[in-house]
Formats: C-alpha cells, sequence, structure tokens
C-alpha cells in the first residue's frame, strides 16, 4: 500500500497506437501521461512522451511534409512572408537540442481544493532530442521591429466545438524568450519526422516554459506589438495569481499574471514504486531535474521522510534547457516499508517545496517532490 | 481559508473549570488540547496545559496532600517501604525545573489512513516549572538492585469500567531514564501545588519522554527486573512498528516497540493562524522547540512552501528537557495570502519532516512541521 503522497502509481494503461503504456486521462480532447518509472530514459522515446490536446490535431495522413506552409507574420513583422518546411530546411542552419517540455499543469491531480482541468499526476514530462532551425533565425529573416513584445503561434488544429473560426489555443512567449538560441522551429523528434500527435509536420520548441507555448501543426508564426491575446491566453488559462492567495479564493483577471519558466522539479524513474529489494542490498535510485529556464545545481534524497537528505550524483545537462540525470544508492537501516523522495534545488539556491506549494484556480506549477515507495525484506 | 495543512486552529472551546480556552476531545476520559497561540507563553500556565487522562482522576477533594503515601516496591528495589509527602520534602533536596511534556499521540489527526484514538492536532505539549525531588535520590533511598531494567509507577486514578481490580495505565522507563537527574517526583507546578486535573497532590515528570510515562496521583513506584508489564505497556499502546511499515498495514504484537524519546518539533505561538498583517510591516513570528532527550541546533521558517528556510534566533533551553523559544521576523516579497512553516533541526543533525512521518497503527510521533495561514494586504 502507498502513503498518500506517492503519486502517479498504478498507472491504468489507455489505448494510444504506438504509445501503450501511457495513462489516458481525458479522451477528446485527447490527454495522457506516462507513468514515472516509465520517464527513465535519459532522452524521452516518442512512445513514452506524454499527449496534450487542446483541440482536434489536424488530418495530416497524405501530405507533402516538404511543402507545409509557415507564415510570418504580426504587426511587428518587418517583411511578412511564408515558407515551406523545405525552405525553412534549406534557408538556415539546423539545430539538434535535447529540450524539456513540462504541461503546466503536470502535478494538478494534488492540489487541495481540488481545481478543474486533467488531472495529471507526475507524468506530463518528457525530454527528447528536437531537430529543426532555430526560431530567431527565422525572425531575423522576417524582421522583428523595435516595438515587438512577443512571439506567438496559431496551429492547424480545430476546436472541439468543430467550429473554424475558434481556435482551439494560440499562445506566445515575450520576445527574448523567441530569441534564446534553443528555442527551435522543429520538423524532427529523436532524428524521426514528428509524429502526428506531437506536431507532425513542423512545431515549435520553447524549453523550460509551459509546454502550451510549444505549438503544434504549426502554421504561423506572429511577432506581436503587444502581449499576445490568443485563445488561452487570457483569464485564467496558463496564468496563476499574481500575488499569493488563499487556497479555494476567487481570483479576478486582473491579478492573473502569465506563467513563464516552469519552477525546479525533479522526478525518480527507478525503481517503480512499490518495488521489494533484500535487506543489506545497496539500492540503486535514480531520475531526472530540470528547473524551467535555470538548471539544477543539486538533488536530494530521503528515506525518512524528510527528516534527513543525502546528496545524489547529477549529471550536467545535455545542453541548456534540458533534464539533468542524477542516480544514488540508498542503504535502508532496516528492513520495512519506505518511501524515497527526491527534492532538486536549482541555481538560485531555491528548492522544491515537499508538498503542494501556493494553490491557484487551475493547478498550475505545482513542483512539489516526488515520493515512491519501496519495500525492504 | 486555510491550508490543508495548517493545523489545530479554529478551536472550539469547552468548558474546564480553569482551562476555558481548550479544546476538549473526550469527555470520558476527560482529554482537552491547547490551540497553538495559546501556548505563547515560555513556560506554561496551568490553564493552558493540556489535560490527558486514561482513566478517571481521583476525588482527592478534602485530603490532606502532605499525608499522601507514596509505596517504593518492585522486585529490583532492596528497601520496599513508603514515604509520606512530607517526608518526601523533607529528606531529599528539592530540585525544581522547566520540563515539557508531549503527549505521544500529539499529531495523530494528520494521520492517513486515520487511526484511532484521541484526534490531538498540535495542542498536547506544555513546559511548566516543575518542583519536586529527584527520582534517583528516591530510589537511591528504597535501594537499585544490580537486575533492575524499569522503573514503572501505579496511580490512584480509577478504570473507566468501575472495576477497582483494572488499572487504567502504568508504565514506566528504563532505569537509565529514571536516573537522570532530571526526572522528577513533583508536587507542584508553577509554584503552586499540583491541580487535581495534573496529578495532585503527587506526580513523575520525565521530560522529554511521552507524557504518559509521567505518571500522575502517584501511589508507587516499581523498581522491575524486566520491562514494566503494566496497564498500556503492551499491544499497540504507545508502542510502534519496530522497523517501517506501509501506511495500512496490519502489525503483529511482536513487531511493536515501545517508544522512547520523543523526536525533535516545533510549534508556531505567535502570530495566531489567520492573523492579518499591513504589506511593508515586519512580521514578528515566534514558538517553541524541543527534541525529546536531545538540544534543538536550529529553527528555520518559510513563507514559501518550503523553497527557502531562513535561520530564527534561537534560545538556549531554561535547563535540560525544557523546550526552547525562538523567533524571527518574516518579510513578505507581495502582498497575498502565505503560510508560515517552522521546521526544528535537533542536536544530531536530525530535522523535522515537513509532512506526516512514518505511519503507525496508533498514530504516535507525528512531529511533521506546523504551519500558520497569515493574509498581508
Amino acid at each position: 500500500m502507498l502513503g498518500p503522497f506517492a503519486r502517479g502509481q498504478g498507472a491504468t494503461a489507455g489505448s494510444i497506437p504506438g504509445k501503450p503504456d501511457l495513462r489516458v486521462l481525458s479522451e477528446r480532447p485527447l490527454n495522457a501521461e506516462t507513468p514515472a518509472h516509465l520517464l527513465d530514459d535519459a532522452v524521452t522515446p516518442a512512445a513514452r512522451m506524454f499527449v496534450r490536446n487542446n483541440g482536434m490535431p489536424p488530418d495530416t495522413r497524405g501530405i507533402d511534409r516538404l511543402e507545409w506552409t509557415l507564415e510570418l507574420a504580426g504587426e511587428s513583422c518587418v517583411r511578412p512572408t511564408r515558407l515551406t518546411l523545405r525552405q525553412l530546411q534549406e534557408r538556415f542552419e539546423h539545430q539538434t537540442l535535447q529540450l524539456q517540455l513540462e504541461c503546466g499543469g503536470n502535478g494538478r491531480s494534488e492540489f487541495s481544493p481540488s481545481v478543474p482541468g486533467n488531472p495529471w499526476t507526475t507524468g506530463a514530462v518528457a525530454c527528447p532530442r528536437w531537430t529543426g532551425v532555430r526560431l530567431r533565425d527565422v525572425l531575423d529573416y522576417c524582421g522583428v521591429a523595435d516595438d515587438a513584445v512577443y512571439v506567438a503561434y496559431e496551429s492547424a488544429d480545430t476546436h472541439l466545438s468543430g467550429d473554424p473560426e475558434r481556435q482551439p489555443i494560440s499562445r506566445g512567449v515575450p520576445v527574448a524568450k523567441a530569441l534564446e538560441p534553443e528555442s527551435l522551429v522543429a520538423w524532427a523528434m529523436n532524428g524521426a519526422p514528428l509524429e502526428p500527435l506531437h506536431g507532425f509536420p513542423l512545431r515549435l520548441v520553447i524549453g523550460g516554459w509551459s509546454g502550451s507555448v510549444s505549438g503544434k501543426w504549426l502554421t504561423r508564426i506572429l511577432v506581436r506589438d503587444r502581449v499576445h491575446d490568443g485563445a488561452k491566453m487570457g483569464g485564467q488559462s496558463y496564468r496563476v495569481p499574481c500575488s499569493p492567495v488563499a487556497p479555494g479564493a476567487t481570483v479576478s483577471d486582473g491579478n492573473m499574471c502569465i506563467i513563464g519558466s516552469m519552477l525546479v522539479k525533479s522526478l525518480i524513474t527507478f525503481p517503480e514504486s512499490g518495488a521489494c529489494r533484500t535487506f543489506g542490498e545497496a539500492i540503486l535510485v535514480r531520475g531526472h531535474a530540470w528547473a524551467g529556464d535555470l538548471g539544477v545545481r543539486d538533488v536530494f534524497t530521503s528515506i525518512d521522510y524528510g527528516a534527513t537528505w543525502q546528496h545524489t550524483v547529477l549529471r550536467p545537462p545535455a545542453n541548456r534547457l534540458a533534464w539533468q540525470q542524477w542516480s544514488t544508492w540508498v542503504a535502508p537501516p532496516e528492513p520495512g516499508y519506505y518511501e524515497v523522495w527526491a527534492r532538486a534545488v536549482d541555481d538560485n539556491g531555491v528548492s522544491q517545496p515537499v508538498v503542494m506549494p501556493a494553490w491557484n484556480p487551475r493547478g498550475y506549477l505545482n513542483n512539489a517532490c516526488h515520493r515512491i515507495a519501496l519495500s525492504v525484506t
């Protein structure tokens, strides 16, 4: 039996083709997360990458992907134009980076009082290797006016209502984030063309921020002279109270601020929660840690509910904005039931909280520690 | 509104004469705890000391307290004898110490799965000033044989069933703990004779261990040649699994071990949870910390759910086994809702866990951090 905080375990697998082990949270739109122990790879394979949709993915069967057209536009785009995927590949330097994406609502199921939205436990995070061109090279080609504020996307997915005038989601990031060298317009994941659920044939990849800004099925990039006002930019979507509120509070729109960088966080991917081990045997424990725009300085583990913490061995990231692998050996002092906790600390010295942090109306940014159960006999 | 972990707030006062502010948890036997903000005194006044009974207190109205008789006996007592309270006062050196008592089940209400017993939140702890004689002086008078293992008590309270053959509780401690210079046979609290609910006219005070070993209405001290086998020494009473078990597990008697020293813990006593403060004003926060047989090395506070922790100013104890006062100023960075957490670290470097530690069948030894809510406007 697991303690009340050993989250994300006991997966009921769904039935997504190519992703047999994912846990389906909603069918329409399709959303599915990955049990923690199935995220053990340093580079997340497509089969184990979470699925997050706001609308219905476009039907891209049979298209010529190299003819897919990306429009560059917006008030602050100096030379509005169109580029096919073939032209993108021909005109700009290619870049391959491992970039970590996490849904803004990952961990939402733990909020109390509970909040609406997909009840993600720990599995809406992944770190594949992406190939494409730098968004900043594309933006240079279009020309970014001095008054540019935001870079936003529009996509080919359709609204659940079926209304072609309504976009399911159209979000963006401040210009500075868009211009970072790791922000990509990508056509491949782990060396293969993007899969349909992950944005085939073209998408944005903005590492370290809520996955919602990494627009899939990319059709337009807008250089805006204002904070982007597309679908899911306002109200309670991907926004949290500007100043902390009491759990369950009603928050006015004027006091809601857009989420930027995700927070420091870690995941235990080995062993699987509920694992049994023999007493006397040192137990290998490992996982990943990430910190949004920052690096991870330290990861600690505890087997005594946080009374004491031990350093782990932490590897540098493959590149900036990739998650980092950590591992350690734990040696329970006697047979019995244990919970192993992991706690990461970012480059600024800020730690994951052990439990759910500041409550917010839609349950974003829960970066509480992950815990697994372990039986030693 | 308070977060889910802001415990022990919103007291419904009971109606115990002389203790109007205590929250009554059960009427028969009478058990009552003190809301955290009413434990702010460095030395706990009788009016704010928690009440823990296992049976019915004796009717001591009208007795001549100086004629109260204490019997010294047991297999390993060399010279069994009797002493009146007057003789105790005349024959042994008097000692006054501030000693901290905490119910072994303090914090029980937080266990998940829930466990039977009084649902204490945070208020079954106190630290009055006690006057009496050293238990070791009394034991020397009686003579402790080389084969002595345990020192136990019997008392004048009666079993809830009314059966005079049944004792409500008769517990003890290993000889080494009994012989510590702080273990007292006490007749006064805060300079006044003991109150009826606190053991008038004579009791044991064994600081730093579960309050259940500080027998009230003391009639006999037994020097045992074995681990004491009185009421509430066996089964699940004041015992926890010898090795850690999964939450909700069934534990055999053979795998249950007697509780010894209580664990490191702290309490925020000022301000009261739910307090409002003006933004810009530094906020004084203070409380107590204790660590059973050990001292407290550090107390930290956090206003960001444990992401960062700040040192507090910590005073040394009045004497060994007294709690320690700590205080600090917190400065919330912006208006909003905050939770203030306190976390103490003992002399061995072991910290309070942030949340409920190892589950056990009766919910003992929950030393999770205390949290209060604070509104800054």
